[in-house]
């Protein structure tokens, strides 16, 4: 048994003008629960020390600047770094990146029980659009505020066990899990911001979104016989609602912990990664059951090519 | 509106003495119940003319041969071809496939309205073993019995929808319905025979497998925005249970019908083709929002390669 005590850490709304020292606070607060409740690592949310800006259609490079953070830790996460530090828990958290050469990304950090960034993983898949779209009840202008992530889908030893990230919208595409349980991952972490309303069709709303979100990374978790953790930032940022749902999601597969708020709230669960060997040396043995032969186009072609048609 | 009526045409137990010719008889029942409701196209199960005879160990080559078909349509399954053209309905069946060049597959096919075959496809992922296994509570010889499907994962123009197929484990593996959410695929017709309770660990019983089956069927529906269908053989063939649960889901994810009986029971569902417009132009518009150069590993390696280990 490699058990690994995870806290979900579930965050309510951030407002647009909620400073970070504010954020960083409430992120500490749950950290000291977290340590209290015995965890190793506590996983926050995406983009969690701000309210989830990409809502916004913003065309002044320092407004858009704000939004970013130019190191981390930086001054105002120095202090949650060395809380974690002082607590012996590790953490993985979201956040906008400015790097030095001026490339934008959606990323998220993960730490060892020292306070260390031993893992950084930058989103891949993101949604939405880039420029201002009058068809939509609400803007998502991810494509337009940051670049596709650059470095994979990469899986690091930490706490005795095979760890990845995602972030968000990459939770419903199964190369994402894939590629990390091709590297035996034993724990996907990963956070979102979800609107509770598909803004290109209003009858899809909270409870069907839910359910999509769950849907995705149960399958993920069984199919490649991983933990999965995902953790909402939820509730009504400035009169646009985020969909709560977090859950700690076992290698079978089985959701064992769910939030039941919309607000600051941590789900705990003693997680043990050998849970994970039973699927991975059965039904899901890769080395014996799957067939590269036959999944060329999943890496040869990016969008539908119907048969005969040519394009 | 491109509206396909779909019979999803649940069997019971086939026992290993029941001949061909009555089990032909039973689907020509199912496809006259069709008919009458009014479907374009019926789905009948994996492997649907016989018992799931690799529960059973055979070495002689004469008793294993029994089991297979040498041409399709048959002496004893021309009367089902005959029966579904006088109809006017479409079908897909799974048999065990002997070529003449002496190869074993576990094969579906999928007809016109004609009675005309205008697909085939060869199960890719055989679960189980090839030799006795001791350990087992009951064996499953299906890597003894066929070769590895050899025809990928076609996808065909039928009935004004783009249709594919695969059969029964192929449901637990993402790849598959990627390679063919990536033809365009619409509507996705399997078969499987799912024994209620897992032969490696006893714990893992009928309301688990039943999950297992749904979740993955759901989330390849969902993420490929096509139309599931899945169509069990069930209940209990010579002293071996096999799970039910047959079902048609929409290109949403949702379960729109569910089997009630572990019998001969037809699931019938009026299946808007253009349903999947939405999710193919939004959320999962492939050529948006796929990023290949990530997913290399999916096709460039069969099992697990930690990190940093070389192997």
């Amino acid at each position: 048994m490699r058990q690994i005590v995870i806290g979900a850490a579930q965050m309510g709304p951030i407002q647009k003008d909620e400073p970070r020292k504010a954020v960083v606070a409430r992120m500490i607060a749950l950290l000291e629960q977290a340590a209290a409740r015995g965890c190793d690592v506590i996983v926050y949310p995406e983009l969690c020390l701000t309210t989830f800006f990409p809502r916004h259609f913003m065309e002044d490079a320092a407004e858009i600047d704000r939004w970013f953070e130019r190191e981390m830790p930086g001054p105002e996460t120095a202090p949650l770094f060395e809380a974690a530090r002082a607590r012996g828990v590790a953490m993985s958290f979201g956040y906008a990146e400015l790097t030095p050469e001026g490339r934008r990304f959606n990323t998220a950090i993960v730490t060892d029980k020292a306070g260390r960034i031993v893992g950084k993983y930058r989103k891949v898949h993101l949604p939405g659009h880039a420029e201002y779209d009058p068809e939509r009840s609400f803007q998502h202008l991810e494509k337009r505020y940051f670049e596709p992530g650059d470095l994979g889908f990469p899986v690091w030893r930490n706490l005795d066990a095979w760890m990845g990230m995602c972030i968000c919208n990459d939770r419903r595409w199964p190369e994402v899990y894939r590629v990390m349980g091709l590297q035996g991952v034993e724990l996907i972490m990963l956070g979102y911001n979800t609107p509770s309303v598909n803004s290109q069709d209003g009858r899809e709303g909270l409870e069907r979104r839910l359910y999509h979100s769950e849907l995705s990374m149960a399958a993920g978790a069984y199919q490649n016989a991983a933990w999965v953790v995902g953790v909402a930032k939820a509730g009504d940022e400035d009169g646009h609602h985020l969909m709560a749902g977090s859950v700690i999601i076992d290698p079978d597969g089985i959701v064992v912990a769910r939030a039941e708020t919309e607000g600051d709230e941590l789900l705990v669960h003693g997680c043990d990664m050998d849970a994970c060997n039973f699927g991975k040396s059965t039904i899901f043995d890769f080395a014996r059951h799957r067939r590269v032969e036959h999944y060329g186009p999943i890496t040869a072609q990016t969008g539908v090519i119907h048969p005969d048609s040519g394009a």
